[in-house]
């Protein structure tokens, strides 16, 4: 019987054979998976074992062939085929940049991003990884990031269970190095020739496990939290242009993958930025499927324009800039990290509640995206932000309210006033300094106030509408019907209250 | 008898004379003023009636000579003598730049800028004027900005009871010329050869009334909120000129005078930059006693490195910068616009207490001051911002607060930490992203966390000395001691609350 596979689900082709030299340097081995006149080629793998695997995400429904090709005699020219067929409920597809600002997966549902961050969640142990699995459940988030290699940093000091090449670690690590840049990385613990399957396996494992959440894994390819530890943030060239072929092998298949190339990636200094122009093509030319791609910055910026850039990831605090990034970039923004609510010494992991919320609502009401993060101490030192486990901050059930008001917005979503003038003509008194707003043409007008308490707000509606006009209390969480039919020149009177919104609908 | 005069008061010769032409341009008087080997030139003016005056501001006490020139027989070569005495309690003289980045009055005593702005609370008649006044005694505020000319905007659609000029208002305004840039300006309601003695007679009680309460008057020069109205934004270069002469004439001896060139220069779009240097040139030639020189932005700021800006006045909202000002201008900076506390429909007018209290001390923190305003709307369109009056908001008390803290600091005051490094050895935990924090050498460290709540912060206290450290809830005004004899390296453990400060002090 012919093997079925849902679309954006993936099929595995899995070949074994005992082969002479390095499976993960000697061997060559691709498919072409062909669909009538369409064909797709796929990096196969070394997986361990004496087992080399393919694996395809097809696209369109109906019978696909495949034929491999290797410089080994036992692993070319093998033969099959597959019958793609319609997709499950809860699958939609990868997610993809639409309408310039917005995403939606492929299949056209909707998709917002509400992310969070839990860095390496994936390298705590079966226990607190189930937690977070857990916790995920009753959580609003449809995005998190993380973490391909584990974490050395403050509050991080334990070692993953596994790690990504053959070898051991042959000391205890000098936690004063941390945060120091001029260390000589210990890369003479590891085998880089030989990555180890079990590795990528558990990740694997964990993608698919967001994945059945409706979870998409914005992937950290690389990061600089390694401080002298491991030395993943100093591997060779050769190793890194290895690793990210390897990877793309192994998970583009995975519908909710999204190759996010690092977290500040101007904090690794040995890198230039013609270095991370590489790694993009990498990607780009190994995964057939083309997941989004981002780069996060520390202190300066990517310069998101690059066409192979699929939308900007920022860290800042300055969402006043919000319109003028996605003017200049022309492609969706989110603020992976303004930082986090918590109570840790550093400033961006003590935000209020409040702060953290107003940062969501900043964003999303200039027509952007924002990342959440948690980062109350215990003495376990276990936090969100980095190993997962539990919530316990007053910000996720806020942000499951603003996503439920997100979600409502007509497709695709809130565009900045660009320019000025066009804002003032629908909201003559203005909107800066501490307020944002945005609107989807004139079917839908959002402001977000911030801690603004103007007595009304005046609204200038186009002719021939009527309007349904809520005030939203982001932080009580609560929407007041201020008007059904309101027409023209409306002034929405205001409780004396900080964070407030008002919210705009055509009828 | 010899006049005696106190220092830093003033000192009046009147000469009546009666003269053939305009006294405004055709009269030419001066004097010089000498003690012993030192020479004040001081500007003469025509006050009406037959009236001419000089007015000097003696900066040492003893015995100073005057003798006057000019074009006509009668006030030329008038000779006298004054008695300059010790200056009472309350008269520390002018104040000055001291210490690059802070202020002092010129007898040394402390000076720091905690401003409110009533831009023309002095155009509003005696009732108004003196509520205004009474309403000051009991504010926390030592600095007013207010314009020398009318304001014409919303909420302020009343006219002046008198005019700069001679002449009279020929119409009834069209209140939809507000905010439009393109007005024939009306300048033939005025004389424009004729100054009105008893509008700049009104405007100098006015001075004096502050000066009585200890408030300096940050004078606007010039501004853009005219619309139409009288044209005082677009007179002739030559009747600048003549104004700006005059004006010095009459008021450089009142010591509490701050020169501020505009509000919102750069909205007064019909004037090039060269222009407001040339403004700048004509009162440091004519002001003999050098008072403070500032102009004030809108959108673009005035090259404030310019020798003959004192100090840099600032709209913005965004306090992160405060440093790299103070970095760049090498000179002190007033926020004297960061938004308002109030309820009126524009986002600049509609700040809560919160945000109001909370420029001022993130500006603070980092070795700069701010300015207040308030915009509660009321049915008399009495509003504080323009007008004066009441005040009503939750933001004054709070300021009275900080300026009690402010005057704490071991002068000259705060300056922030730069480079990073410098604070990284004292707040190994960094503040930026919504922190604020700056120092006095090694006697006094301050930290304003705004809506960040870290559990604790560490702060690493130089060698050999003994800290006292509180921690200020600012909204709430409550000072807590932490510790008495703090060294070393302290951790100050925190409450989870929004709008602390932790403020540290060697003993």
């Amino acid at each position: 019987m012919i093997k079925q596979t849902e679309k954006w689900d993936y099929f595995e082709v899995v070949l074994k054979s005992e082969i002479n030299g390095n499976p993960f340097i000697d061997i060559d081995l691709e498919a072409n998976f062909t669909y009538q006149n369409r064909s797709l080629k796929v990096n196969g793998f070394y997986d361990g074992d004496n087992t080399f695997k393919l694996r395809f995400m097809p696209d369109t429904i109906g019978k696909w062939q495949y034929e491999t090709r290797s410089n080994v005699d036992a692993l070319n020219g093998i033969r099959g085929e597959l019958e793609c067929i319609a997709p499950s409920n809860d699958n939609h597809g990868p997610v993809r940049v639409i309408d310039s600002y917005h995403f939606a997966y492929e299949d056209g549902t909707p998709y917002h991003p509400v992310g969070t961050t839990c860095y390496v969640w994936n390298h705590q142990g079966d226990e607190l990884e189930k937690k977070t699995i857990e916790t995920l459940k009753d959580a609003p988030f449809n995005k998190m990031r993380m973490c391909v290699f584990p974490k050395r940093y403050r509050l991080n000091l334990n070692e993953p269970p596994l790690y990504p090449f053959e070898g051991e670690i042959k000391r205890e690590y000098d936690e004063s190095l941390i945060d120091s840049h001029n260390i000589e990385p210990p890369l003479d613990f590891w085998d880089l020739d030989r990555f180890n399957p079990q590795y990528f396996q558990k990740l694997e494992k964990h993608i698919l496990d967001l994945q059945a959440l409706g979870i998409e894994a914005d992937l950290i390819i690389f990061h600089p939290y390694d401080f002298g530890a491991w030395g993943f943030d100093h591997l060779p060239a050769e190793v890194n242009d290895r690793y990210l072929k390897y990877l793309t092998a192994r998970i583009s298949a995975f519908r909710n993958v999204w190759w996010s190339f690092a977290n500040e990636f101007d904090f690794m200094r040995h890198l230039d930025m013609s270095v991370w122009d590489h790694y993009f093509k990498v990607v780009q030319e190994n995964d057939p499927y083309h997941h989004l791609r981002s780069i996060h910055n520390g202190h300066v910026f990517y310069d998101h324009t690059k066409p192979w850039v699929t939308h900007c990831s920022i860290q800042s605090g300055d969402f006043y800039k919000m319109p003028e990034w996605l003017l200049h970039y022309k492609k969706p923004v989110v603020v992976d990290e303004c930082g986090y609510e918590g109570d840790i010494e550093r400033a961006w992991g003590s935000l209020s509640a409040e702060a953290m919320v107003e940062c969501f609502w900043l964003g999303f009401a200039c027509g952007g995206y924002v990342g959440h993060g948690e980062t109350y101490w215990n003495e376990e030192e276990i936090l969100w932000w980095s190993k997962g486990g539990q919530l316990i901050g007053d910000s996720p059930a806020r942000i499951a309210f603003l996503r439920e008001i997100i979600e409502d917005v007509p497709q695709p979503g809130l565009s900045p006033f660009l320019p000025r003038e066009e804002r003032q003509t629908v909201m003559p008194d203005g909107a800066y300094k501490g307020m944002a707003c945005g609107h989807k043409g004139e079917d839908y007008y959002f402001l977000y106030l911030a801690r603004n308490q103007p007595r009304f707000r005046r609204f200038n509606l186009p002719e021939g509408s009527t309007y349904k006009i809520d005030i939203i209390d982001t932080w009580n969480m609560t929407i007041d019907r201020f008007a059904d039919d309101a027409k023209g020149m409306v002034n929405v009177e205001l409780p004396r209250k900080n964070y407030l919104a008002v919210r705009v609908v055509r009828n």
